[in-house]
């Protein structure tokens, strides 16, 4: 049976970044990576710029003891300069604004005194030249480049694309992601369930966890054990550039999903993997239709093959990844953050899109026997000295609310362990909340 | 002049959780606080629920040696059981069907052959009562409490609500903050700047910032140099929860933004904080307006008051927050990761809503100068053992090119510094990106 790392590595292989698009630079771009090379088309600051509101002064005239100076002017942020600074003088200058010829430096006005006929006193000693001002140029250059492809855009980088003129940019958008649930015992979370029935709370979750990993979610319902129902929704969901179904793919009599999958042209890339929970996790794609990509979509891919790669296929229209979760909601939870997060962050061209393990601290006993490797929830804390792990009761996969007392998930090996506090344990983050 | 800390406590002393409101399950809902006790409907699993694929048993049977057994029936999920399993017999049984009277473990059909005359023989030894079953109510009980007031909702917690039939919660909303930007100087970023001219790269960098916080940003413009203007894009502002400006709170002579806020009712908190970049910074409140509150805005508190508080005020509208932010965009942005982002977090009824200091491990020496404590923009990375973290250049607060080479801000102290690779620094995270 695969391991977990061998399944991450087929489904990263097989999805690849979605076509670059134009985003205008709204919220729903943060954290979108850049497909463009943004050159600057202006120098700034513009001009020599004060850092502090002052006054400006010529650092020689001070250094021969010329003191106090002639003001000869005010010079407010938005203002040209009007007059040049000699020798003895100095004008009243606000922070952001140009510097005046003649004035090489800019004195702290909580450093000078105003004096009664209207001079000003220096009160700062040795003044050197360039002292609170940023010079013309300094952060960039009209023509410099100063984001690449593959920055990911961020609170500052919206407020630098803005600085120089950029109202959207080319980005990788968020892909689309379809969540189905499947099963005649699973029913609307707004219906009382019958004998044998549950509602379907991973409907809610799994769209919550997509949005959360970075995509566009849309919940499709909930797919009856009947082929021709099942198929109909499926084929909506490949419209989607993944899609993600819970229920259906373990080994059951009724467990259609896998056959339906397969006759809508989904190619099978593995159907089980060495964990718990989970086991039963699908994972395939469905080619891209042979017809020509719409206009607009080029496919600019803005990832590197990684070393050794077989040549990722570039441009034209992405296959859709296709996801078959196992239904009980700890198994679909635990599938979606190991397999599923993973290729919603490969097809947004994010440079590093596999899981990362943190080592954690196991803050008490905890003797464990397992045949599987074992996704088990667990808190995690950011102590003084690194991260701590506690784990948390569960009673297994049907079990989701031990993870609402848990925002990690701690790997524990096969066998049978007496894993003991102060070990340490790879742990996988769920979220940021109460970290 | 002000700490830090001591604005800090000043912003968060004036500023309470808005009141709750009805919110449907949708992502919009992810990260809020949950504002009621859910109780659960159900027990889960409503039986005894088979954890594996395979075979219902009789522990006792086989401990006496009963082995080959007979099939009596298949049990998928969602069917009930139609017969008693008696001595010497099984039943098939699907992961997350009902167990059957009469048995009391299920046998993982990986442990079991089953034999030509039809009869399966139990390979596993040893199998215990319980083995492999979930008994009824387990993980919640009819009645029971679930979630409490407090909680923040995230995917799990959507799963297990919509699990015991809720569509929506009772929730602390996401609070509406206003971006207003100042300055006869600054431009929109559509247009080229004239001579002392820029353009507005805090209004986007600012709404960016807003949305990752967890509120519902909207822009409002530019106000120019001009009192009339000014106020009526004030007054717009005042209506959201939190109002943030950016430029016209310094010294300098045009600066009119605080003497507009006193004349529309802002109460000013305080105006000026011992730091870099920033330290012009002010926050205010507008009182609630004395008209009474509309229908359904019954104003539930869902966080205690500190230890020693003195009594916040419950129910009723709230006042607005409003936050003047320096104009250059380091110091803004600075800002409203130290004072607007923890105002947003405890308007959200989030309990810790204060910025969290991380230690971590300086890469390489810096030594560094300062009169003020000063925030520096440094890249902050997750080591096997902790953080640690890299000063990345920058040439003050104008210098927002700096802050897209680092994800972090360092925390330098007052004074003559020769900060050596090795020792910890406090530092706080912009974002979780590259770390």
């Amino acid at each position: 049976m695969l391991s977990v790392s061998e399944a991450q590595s087929l489904i990263l292989e097989a999805v690849r970044p979605l076509p670059a698009e134009t985003v205008p630079l709204t919220p729903a771009a943060l954290g979108l990576v850049l497909a463009e090379d943004v050159v600057s088309d202006i120098d700034s600051p513009p001009y020599d710029k004060a850092l502090m509101d002052g006054y400006a002064v010529r650092s020689a005239d001070l250094a021969e003891g010329a003191n106090p100076l002639a003001i000869i002017e005010e010079i407010t942020a938005g203002r040209t300069p009007q007059r040049t600074v000699g020798p003895g003088q100095t004008a009243r200058i606000m922070t952001g604004a140009p510097v005046p010829t003649g004035a090489d430096a800019v004195v702290a006005v909580e450093r000078t005194r105003l004096l009664e006929d209207g001079r000003v006193r220096i009160e700062e000693r040795d003044v050197r030249p360039g002292r609170n001002i940023l010079s013309r140029g300094r952060e960039m250059r009209s023509g410099e480049t100063i984001l690449q492809t593959g920055a990911v855009l961020r609170p500052q980088e919206f407020g630098l694309l803005a600085a120089v003129g950029r109202t959207g940019v080319r980005a990788v958008p968020a892909p689309r992601v379809a969540v189905l649930s499947t099963g005649d015992e699973v029913v609307d979370a707004s219906q009382v369930p019958g004998p044998g029935q549950i509602r379907n709370g991973n409907g809610p979750m799994l769209v919550a966890q997509a949005a959360r990993a970075g995509a566009v979610p849309r919940f499709l319902g909930i797919a009856r054990d009947e082929v021709g129902h099942l198929r109909a929704l499926i084929c909506e969901g490949l419209e989607a550039d993944a899609l993600v179904l819970s229920g259906g793919v373990s080994a059951g009599k009724l467990d259609l999903v896998p056959g339906a999958l397969q006759d809508l042209g989904v190619r099978p890339h593995f159907h089980k993997v060495e964990m718990k929970p989970g086991k039963p996790m699908f994972f395939g794609t469905r080619p891209p239709s042979p017809f020509p990509s719409p206009p607009g979509g080029e496919g600019i891919s803005v990832v590197p093959s990684p070393p050794g790669g077989e040549g990722r296929v570039r441009g034209g229209p992405s296959a859709t990844a296709v996801f078959g979760l196992p239904g009980n909601p700890v198994s679909a939870l635990v599938c979606f953050e190991l397999f599923v997060r993973p290729a919603v962050r490969a097809l947004r061209g994010e440079p590093e899109p596999g899981p990362r393990l943190l080592r954690a601290v196991l803050a008490e006993d905890f003797p464990y026997r397992t045949d599987r490797p074992t996704y088990h929830p667990a808190l995690l804390s950011a102590g003084e000295r690194g991260w701590q792990v506690r784990i948390v009761p569960w009673f297994g996969s049907p079990d989701l609310r031990a993870l609402t007392r848990a925002n990690a998930l701690a790997l524990l090996p096969v066998g049978d362990h007496q894993h003991r506090a102060g070990q340490e344990l790879s742990v996988l983050r769920l979220s940021d909340e109460g970290i």
